[in-house]
């Protein structure tokens, strides 16, 4: 097989990649390793910052999204029993994020995609990548059992944090940087209409807890528990009990409950590879880089790298110029930088570390308290949350 | 002796706190245990916020400090060889610090209280508070080798966190919120002239930095040191050198060197006792609390806590009612912790912990950026550097 630019990882990077690609008019392959059904069932993300959504639009992405979406005007912080609202248009200048799950955006991508004619091949494995540093990278792959191989210009690596791309940059020329936490999230799905229309971000003394949603009928809750744990060690009555404690607020509605229909521990840690970019290697998404969840940052980083990619191509094809292809890494890494600023102060934030001293505590209220008393402090997590324009 | 207010201490707070009262016509007694050459020479902070000068215009005592203390309209941040001003007017609405160092306040403050009438004791030990818990609370002192009692309305401690007054709260009604840092300042006061106008801030790989000054030609300058560094380990030459690598920056103004006159190495911690108010026992500056000295908010506390005192005092006087009496503790944690949370996060965005992860050293050039390129950001940074209204 021939393509201009290969992409390995059918996620939101590598199919929003194709599209974008597509309506560039240069050609693309993308390869998944796992069937479609799964990509599309695959809990993960479920907040688009303003240029995310701004980006699908334009794409034409956007239409189901538009529709079905919930578009989201602030979030809601409590704390000592407290509960303070964050107006993000009123701080940003207009700025919103919309709430619309990454299941969802995989699907109408890839519904474009296939009507774009493809190719998307899935149950194709990548195997490694060959020859990054020269002007014909490959991609070993293995697709139903058979073994091929894809020849490129580009290869984008949107295989994730334990993809095959990122090991084909040398090691003695990258570097990680990683960060692990004590304590992960709790993550449940239920069939309980949301007791709020937007997100409920609390800072309890027993830990954090998220109020999130997935539709007007479909609630996504998160509690904070300790690195480790088994989901099934919590049942059902006790992830309620405990939701209650941690997001009790004078004037809070109360939390309805319902069936909890997916249960699962997410570990939370942090890393970015620098840099993003071998030869013609690009490294886009998880597999460059990993936040916590707490900022929501994930997927919109990952749309941001291909962005970026997507322009410095055209760039090339324009102009002859690899100016922006060779800044790929340096822009990329500025707005993951920032990203990884926001998302570690807001865990910081918001969570509760097993071994934290009372004057840590005393401090994260005093944070609490300067955010919601501060316009300039709460314009800043208004911006951060909202996003950079790409 | 009897008195209505019984201070303990004669630094800033308590000298202060004696000019307040006696322009509010409220008898007051200062005691405090070492010699006045001692207290007027003692190095301490230099920066007074806005509300501290405009507290000690009030109080008719900023008559030299108008003439001779510099106004300083923004500072300037270091980092990755860049040099970065924070306009403090242009962000807060035309607010700035003094910079008026402690030493010279309490000169002024001591003759304004031996104008006033007194009294106020040097060599005056304070042994006990009795009676705290009591409508008539005493102050044990020995004054120059024999024993005697104030007996007061009121006391207010003003003599440090090593002081007595702190003692006389029963551990069981008190709680300490502590944190220490594994470094320290090596401070030195010398006799050349300022490079820059205003304190520059730098973080660099080997440490922060600070250049700071007393006038135009004393410079009052910091370096970060592991903790329990001895200064005399440092010779005068290595300063130098040192401060120049870690201030280096393009387009900077060289250091002029200058013999060095004084040298001492300061610990860094953080320190909160809380309640700040047992009975008829207030206590005011570092009695109740300490802050690293990044922030420069220590002798700025403790002007809140002496100016809520007074106002609460007056009130009474003036109405009858304790209420805010009642309230000054809450009143000065407010403030108190959000000068702990500022001053955390400066010190944690400048400095280098020994054991920093690679990963926490990207963090701080994110937020320096971030601080540098985002107006919110640097508001909130202006905003908390020049100080809330008391």
């Amino acid at each position: 097989m021939r393509t201009t630019v290969g992409i390995v990882g059918a996620g939101p990077a590598g199919l929003l990649l194709a599209r974008l690609l597509h309506r560039a008019g240069v050609d693309a392959a993308v390869l998944e390793s796992r069937d479609r059904r799964h990509v599309e069932r695959r809990q993960r993300a479920g907040i688009l910052e303003q240029g995310t959504v701004d980006v699908l639009r334009a794409a034409g992405a956007g239409e189901r999204m538009d529709r079905e979406g919930l578009r989201h005007d602030g979030i809601e912080l409590r704390y000592a029993g407290t509960r303070h609202r964050v107006d993000f248009p009123a701080l940003t200048g207009g700025r919103s994020v919309m709430a619309y799950a990454q299941t969802e955006v995989c699907k109408d991508l890839i519904a474009l995609r296939l009507a774009d004619g493809g190719p998307l091949l899935f149950e194709a494995e990548a195997l490694a990548v060959d020859g990054a540093d020269t002007d014909r990278p490959r991609v070993r792959f293995r697709h139903r059992g058979v073994e091929d191989v894809l020849e490129c210009d580009y290869v984008v690596g949107c295989d994730g944090s334990w993809g095959v791309t990122r090991r084909a940059v040398p090691a003695a020329l990258s570097r990680v940087f990683e960060q692990t936490y004590p304590f992960g999230w709790l993550g449940v799905l239920a069939d309980a209409p949301p007791s709020h229309d937007e997100l409920v971000y609390a800072r309890h003394d027993r830990g954090f807890a998220l109020l999130s949603l997935r539709s007007p009928s479909v609630s996504r809750l998160y509690l904070q528990v300790p690195a480790g744990t088994d989901a099934d060690s919590w049942d059902d009555g006790a992830i309620w009990d405990e939701l209650e404690r941690r997001v009790e607020a004078a004037g809070a509605p109360p939390l309805t409950r319902g069936p909890i229909s997916q249960k699962s521990v997410t570990p939370m840690r942090s890393s970015v590879h620098e840099p993003m970019r071998y030869g013609r290697l690009y490294l886009a998404g998880d597999a460059a880089h990993i936040v916590p969840p707490t900022g929501a940052k994930g997927l919109n980083l990952a749309v941001g790298d291909v962005v970026t990619f997507a322009r410095a191509l055209v760039h090339r094809r324009e102009t002859g110029s690899d100016a922006l292809l060779d800044g790929y890494s340096a822009t990329c890494l500025r707005r993951v930088w920032q990203a990884q600023r926001f998302s570690a102060d807001l865990t910081a934030l918001l969570h509760r570390a097993p071994d934290a001293p009372p004057f840590e505590d005393r401090l994260q209220h005093a944070r609490l308290e300067r955010l919601t008393s501060c316009r300039a402090a709460a314009t800043d997590l208004a911006e951060g949350y909202t996003g950079l324009p790409f």
